[in-house]
């Protein structure tokens, strides 16, 4: 079931990034620490679910999980800066430039990237696999992925006018959607299989991802998230919601799931934790 | 001669730089072309002198020179930040920060090295060396190198005494030298050659280089360097000038270069432009 594989997801994905950071000592390697803990771990679980449908080796699939959550990981500690969100609280926790100070939250994050691509190049496979690992990894997290969604948020605060909704999806398929996509696949890339099932899986279920954060920042409960929630709201920033109506944007989630589970019909019903995984993050209250 | 060698490594790195950020657009691009034009581009010298030494194929040295160039880069940006350096100058120009934004160059830094480990990945040669060129790369600028330094220098300036010379020079080998000595060794890896004698050179060559800016924060010319000088000094901070004092200093700056020069023994005279890069590094006015 899919809260057991979860559970199993997030106490593996721990020992992985336990294991990739042992080496570390010294301030940054603490707060490294301090950010790789917790979370929902649905990147990770991603992997792990695509690398079981190949029948890739847990040896294999875990510290690449452990790899995304610090992409992750890097990213959260960098947006969560004075400069960019301004969040003081991140899974219930004070942020890391709270808890120490701005230049251990930049330098911690820059250290959680490198180490990032440090244990893929590191894996223990051939190396064209480690490259193609590489390769998509950069192409995900960088100037024409996840960095580009997060500087067209920023340029979205101070446009005169609100975001059109093929704006807010490209923001989207950058911020949120690109790591995404890369979990889904890369238990497909471990095991040199068509990751375009995969793919297809991702895509759906990162803009139904973003779509229920749109909707929780309307309808969630602060203390259950453990971070501010109506921020969106109060900053007038063009959502899902303000697009689609809070109707429009919970049909069109659930249509997103729809074409999630389609793609996976290749795996069968080995794929149903995938698919309850489809269903959780439209239902989640976190 | 060095200075040859020197302005045709500026104008192949400059080239590469402009061929790996081609596709990139919007504003983080434009920070970053902005942030990866100009400098002394020694590190890029570097790796295409090591590369030459070892008759590797230039189309394949000058993407690996722009790649360090880009991770020393993202390194100044991240630097300059007010959180961390609070510098508003940089090679003449204002920082990042100060031309953009504070939110614009995290992102900008960030991006920059993504890009530089993408560029590792998709070099035009085999799987395993390219892994190799990861791995090593992420080592010397990650939480046991380069940041790891950073770090170290950032605590110093809240410790309740002055760093001693053992732990000035474990900063200066993270925080400089680690990205040196990638420099100097690159070349050996692309040519899957023994590193061991460039490592030598470049370790040497990394420390009297780190002693030569101790020196010049000294007695160097703001407006020649086109950076603030008298920094450390104001600070109090202990560098090699208040460990060794002036003369100890630049007889420590001129041994380390002998040792640089011996290492390279092995190579004779095709490494003489090496030899007077490491004269250059101590005898340079900016």
């Amino acid at each position: 079931m899919f809260q057991d594989a979860l559970k199993d997801a997030q106490a593996r994905v721990q020992a992985a990034l336990d294991t990739a950071m042992q080496p570390l000592d010294g301030t940054i390697a603490e707060a490294m620490r301090y950010t790789c803990n917790g979370g929902k771990r649905l990147r990770a679980f991603l992997v792990m679910e695509g690398a079981r449908l190949h029948d890739v080796d847990p040896a294999l699939a875990d510290p690449t999980a452990a790899v995304i959550e610090m992409i992750h990981a890097y990213s959260l500690v960098h947006d969560d800066l004075p400069c960019m969100d301004n969040d003081d609280l991140r899974r219930g926790l004070p942020t890391v430039h709270i808890q120490w100070d701005e230049a251990i939250a930049v330098l911690t994050g820059d250290a959680l990237q490198t180490l990032a691509f440090e244990v893929l190049a590191g894996l223990d496979t051939d190396a064209d696999t480690r490259v193609t690992l590489v390769s998509s990894l950069a192409k995900a997290s960088g100037a024409q992925g996840m960095v580009l969604g997060q500087a067209l948020d920023i340029e979205a605060e101070s446009a005169d006018r609100p975001l059109t909704l093929p704006e807010i999806t490209r923001l989207q398929a950058g911020k949120t959607g690109a790591l995404i996509e890369w979990s889904g696949t890369a238990g497909a890339y471990l095991a040199k299989a068509d990751p375009a099932p995969l793919r297809q899986y991702a895509q759906a279920l990162g803009l139904a991802f973003q779509i229920a954060d749109d909707i929780l920042d309307i309808e969630g409960d602060a203390a259950k998230m453990g971070k501010a929630v109506h921020k969106d709201a109060e900053a007038g920033k063009a959502t899902f919601v303000t697009l689609l109506g809070m109707d429009g944007a919970k049909s069109r989630a659930r249509e997103l799931v729809g074409q999630a589970n389609d793609a996976l019909s290749p795996y069968g019903a080995r794929a149903d934790n995938l698919r309850q995984a489809a269903r959780f993050v439209i239902d989640r209250d976190t």
